[in-house]
Parts: C-alpha cells; structure tokens; sequence
C-alpha cells in the first residue's frame, strides 16, 4: 500500500498572536513546511481582532491545504479576563479548520512538552532547541511559530492512536 | 431628513446554547422581529459545537439581514473552565457579525440589565417580564432569547452616543 505523507498544522491560538506551523509526516518521518504567527493590534476592537486571526489563518490553510489540524489546549490560568481573551482566539482558531473539513485534535500543553522535550515541564528555551532538532529546516521566527510546530509534531506523534480510536468507536 | 429603521441583532454567546434577538428601532419605537437559540450537543466535539454555534448566526443574519450587532460581555465567573468556555463561544459569536461587515458593539451585563429593568441586578425572571413589556409581541422561548433581546433594546438606547464617539473620534 503506497502510504501518502500527512500534512499537519499545529496553532497555538492567542489573541495577540496566534502561532503556526506546517510539518509533514511520513511515517516516523517529519519535514519542516513553514510557520508563522498572525499578530493582531491590542487597541482594535475585539470583534476587529477576530475577524484578522480569522482571515489570517484561512490564508494559511488556502496555502499550504493541510490535512489535519491540532490546537494546543489552553493553559488555564489564574486571571479570568486572560482566560477569556484567549478562548475567544481559541474559539476562532478551533472553528476555522473545522469548517474547512479538517478533523482538529486537541493537546494538553503537558503532553506536547512531553512529547517534544521528553519531560511536561519544559520551558519555551527546550521546546525551540528541540524543534531545531526533530525540523533542523525550521526557523520559527517567534515562541509562538515554535509552539505551534510542537503541536503539530505531537499531533504527528499522537494521530494514529486517536484514528484507532474513533475507528474503534 | 427620512429616518431609516436600524435592525439589530442581539446575541448571548454561550457554548450550550447562544441566544438570538432581533428587533427594530425606529426613534424611541421597538419592535420584535424574531430571536431563538442555536444550541449545541454536550457530547460533540468542541471543534464541532463551535460550527454549529457559526453556521446558526450565519443563517440568522442572512434570513433576517440586521444592520448591527451586539454582544453581552461575559461575566467572569470564578470557574477558569467555564470561563474558557463561555470565552470560545463569544470569539465565534462575536467573528461571525464581523466577518459579515456589521458594527459588533459589547455591553456590560450590568448596562443591560439596568437598560431593561432599571437595575444593575435585575434577575432573569424580570428581564422576561420587562421584555415582555418592551417588546409586547416577542414571545421568547429561553432565557437566552430574551437576554439576547435586552442586549438588542440596550443597544438600541446606546448606540446613538457609540456612534457619536465614534465620529468624534
């Protein structure tokens, strides 16, 4: 059976920024594709804000036209109003690949570290340094491209086991 | 100088269910138009509801064409999970009347409740009742339609001074 490569996108939604990054898997096999990050401005209007993390991220997919899509669930932190701007980008950013067919997969930060630094607790610095090492092609510009390639790769890492269980019910 | 009826949709996000009204301002006159809920199932994926959630303001706005819409700024309650929530459902909310080139304006609870009833704390029990007062032949099905139709009547108040700011810049 000739088995195609995978194209997956990883995004690290925030409403500030919002990272992503495109790998491809072959097998064990990951190739670096391009990353990025959509920046919005902190004194437009929220509904503005949106709309541009929303257009940002269906030019990317109209681009590179991913098969399969992971977003990183999101860190809960202790200040409300934080947690609420960044499930309004979380919301964007999980709608747009869905309504474009994808299937969108969803990881807990601690399993993405886990899976590209080998511990749940690395910081920003290991999960750059490692993607460096798994995608040597990659150059993310920012932590946020470099999140989201991580996510992707723990998607890549993750995705069989998830398609055995949908398959199985 | 013939004044235009300004049709505005009121929305009440929320991941359960999201609640819809639209009414019409002529001067001091309000009329009901419609309002419902779009809501969404426990079960499905959360990539899913999210679609859901679009596709039912999407279908809304296109029926009944409203020329502004207003969002509820979501209390911030003590749950991070709920808040996280709540949060991805008004960034959808809040995307899709922007996406389509209305003005989104975002009312405090406390506005509109003091708006509708005459006080910040008004419970829902007498929103309904001063809905049914405002808007005689509104007959809502849900608490959240007739919130989303008090969010419709405080913008309906306000929106003259939003438009005013605005031109002043």
């Amino acid at each position: 059976m000739l088995r195609q490569p995978i194209r997956i996108l990883g995004i690290d939604p925030g409403l500030r920024r919002t990272g992503w990054g495109l790998i491809e898997a072959d097998g064990n096999r990951l190739i670096h594709v391009a990353c990025g990050s959509v920046e919005t401005k902190d004194k437009a209007p929220l509904s503005e804000r949106l709309v541009v993390i929303h257009d940002g991220l269906i030019a990317v997919i109209e681009q590179y036209a991913p098969h399969e899509a992971a977003v990183e669930q999101t860190f809960v932190n202790t200040n409300a109003a934080s947690t609420l701007k960044l499930g309004q980008a979380r919301g964007v950013a999980m709608l747009v690949p869905a309504r474009l067919g994808l299937s969108v997969a969803e990881y807990a930060p601690n399993l993405v570290k886990k899976t590209v630094v080998g511990a749940g607790h690395g910081d920003k610095t290991q999960i750059r340094m490692m993607i460096g090492v798994l995608l040597p092609k990659a150059a993310p510009q920012s932590d946020d491209a470099a999140d989201a390639l991580a996510i992707a790769v723990c998607h890549a890492h993750h995705r069989q086991s998830a398609v055995l269980r949908r398959a199985l019910g």
